[in-house]
């Protein structure tokens, strides 16, 4: 399973640049109640500075990562880093990285593996300073002609 | 202003192959209650089948664009296609495309053009099955350390 980022490579990114070193970093899905503090982790904090911290998140290591999770995140996803893209059309890179490790609640988890983020209120962002939470209508099965 | 999208390889993408002949394509952001007819266009289709047919979607063409548009999307983007990047990690390719024009009605969009998909009911999906709508929380202003 792979997960596709990307950023600027035109600014200062201490984030991206961190991930390069330590081919690590986690995913981690917030409740809808904390998007005032995972807005607050948007900011340009100095080198060495945990954005976590400052915008209020407790931090959390996890067995096999190095990198932390957001200790009260829903769904916390250990990535590796597999490979930087550059792409020159709008001066970003892409990153791709490989899932090493899921930890989230047995409740959220269906019989067939779906991932129940609404029951969790799990945060949805538009842009980068809209937030919303979801509402499901229902799942469908395969579609066939 | 840049659109990503990355699909298989492995397998016949008649969709895929259509977009590469002819360099255009279109997004279409559908209204909630048109979910089972959205899903229903991720079937696999012979080549020459138009999937909004078959799916119940009327089509429509706005002048400066060669692909066709869901008649009744609350948000139409015309694509051009730049660039075909192949992700040899997971046989796929990621398609880069610069929008030409987008059609949407004024009432979605705030003076400081921030478009409100909330109001129209945009439909959101997970994974590959699974609809939802959104319940706007907020915007938040530029986050500073």
């Amino acid at each position: 399973m792979f997960g596709l980022i990307s950023r600027p490579d035109t600014v200062q990114r201490d984030t991206l640049q961190n991930i390069i070193n330590t081919k690590e970093y986690t995913l981690n899905f917030i409740k809808a109640e904390h998007y005032k503090k995972a807005h607050q982790t948007s900011a340009r904090y100095d080198i060495g500075i945990s954005e976590f911290e400052k915008a209020g998140f407790d931090e959390i290591y996890l067995p096999g990562c190095h990198a932390p999770f957001v200790k009260d995140a829903v769904v916390k996803i250990a990535m590796k880093l597999e490979e930087c893209i550059p792409i020159t059309l709008n001066d970003t890179i892409l990153m791709i990285g490989s899932v090493m490790q899921i930890e989230l609640d047995d409740k959220m988890l269906n019989e067939d593996g779906f991932v129940n983020l609404t029951s969790s209120e799990a945060l949805i962002s538009q842009g980068l300073d809209a937030y919303f939470t979801s509402q499901e209508i229902g799942r469908l099965p395969y579609a066939k002609p």
